[in-house]
């Protein structure tokens, strides 16, 4: 493991374990031991972090998590979750309400983005998740019919697709997003009555297996006032 | 290098030599002498870009960037860039509206994101950036006062704060950011006339040079309904 990939498995070690600012980290031993790698580069890899303003070192005490890996931890933008999965990450109470589920056909975009043919049969899908009771995030996802098959009206449609398709062999485990800032289109405000509820921020994903099969369009409307993203950016 | 930092890598050359969707990748011979590694590790690096769907393999006639791949590289939300070069890399001319600079001691907040005492002297900027005459990006900053020594009235802040921030030693190499849906705060839109504009993309970004020093507090609002942010998520 390099000191480079070892950065990363610190960073998410962080946001694993919950480690907050002020927070100690576990020592240069402990952390050689863990990743099964030499001091040298829990050292080199902990000399990077500190650079970058995530860890902060005092002299004699160790080394702590400093206030900007709180932020970067708390909701990052590089990891794939499903949207279940991260409310309850961040401590939300998570509640569903199926609008629709239906088969449909592939058009022109979706049959591009999933690398599938015109007319493939998708399911679509339309729901609203709640966190404490709160509107945030509400979704439209198509995903390829044959990826969870079996009757529509047989599955609990308001449980994770992510968790869903991974109970069929077909976890996700990269996805390509594009994000944006937009109103929630006013067909969908004013039918589920979430007008007046300020800008929203737009995920638009496209979910792939292990093996590159593309299974899974998601389009995430995130509530803006209440959730953020937070990435690290490099030059 | 592993074959993990060369995906990287590979990605990263596929952004800077501007190769779009149906493009073919150089050879496996020519990238292993561009990247100074084994084929073994080249191919094993391919192979991994071909199952995140960022590289298409057709037998018999080589690799060729997917359309998930142009997609990411348009505007990584990973990459850190100034705005004025993002916008010139998207292909705007770029004008900017400086609207004020001012000398201003660092408040609570400030003091803390940018870890220096509070009251201790910044630079405020405040500038409006226009792609091809349309309003994009809206910019508050906030700068280490010592970091760009010099009367205030000497420099032209219209230019690159990230250009000339590396002209005084203190290249940006990474930042911190939190990305948000907003309203254009309203004082600001009316001052300015950027009302009706829609929601705003809101990036909040310390900024930090190699040797972790924090130089720089951005806010940047981007323009909603015009520029988008693409990522690869892993889980």
């Amino acid at each position: 493991m390099t000191a480079l990939s070892l950065r990363e498995a610190i960073a998410r070690l962080i946001a694993d374990d919950g480690l907050g600012p002020g927070d100690r980290l576990p020592t240069e031993t402990r952390l050689a031991e863990r990743f099964e790698v030499a001091r040298s580069t829990v050292r080199e890899a902990l000399k990077r972090l500190e650079e970058e303003g995530l860890v902060d070192a005092v002299q004699g005490k160790g080394r702590f998590v400093s206030a900007l890996a709180a932020d970067i931890v708390e909701r990052p933008i590089t990891r794939y979750e499903g949207v279940a999965e991260m409310l309850t990450r961040l401590g939300y109470r998570v509640t569903t309400s199926v609008f629709s589920v239906a088969e449909v056909a592939a058009d022109q975009q979706q049959a591009q983005s999933l690398a599938v043919e015109l007319g493939t049969p998708l399911i679509r899908l339309e729901r609203l998740r709640y966190g404490d009771d709160q509107p945030l995030v509400f979704s439209i996802d198509h995903l390829l019919r044959d990826a969870l098959p079996g009757p529509l009206g047989h599955r609990d449609w308001s449980t994770s697709l992510t968790g869903a398709l991974a109970a069929h062999g077909r976890e996700v485990t990269t996805s390509v997003a594009r994000i944006s800032a937009v109103e929630l289109p006013a067909e969908i405000a004013d039918r589920h009555r979430l007008t007046g509820l300020g800008p929203w921020l737009l995920v638009t994903e496209t979910c792939l297996t292990r093996t590159g099969r593309r299974v899974l369009l998601a389009e995430d409307y995130h509530r803006g006032a209440m959730l953020g993203f937070n990435v690290r950016r490099r030059r």
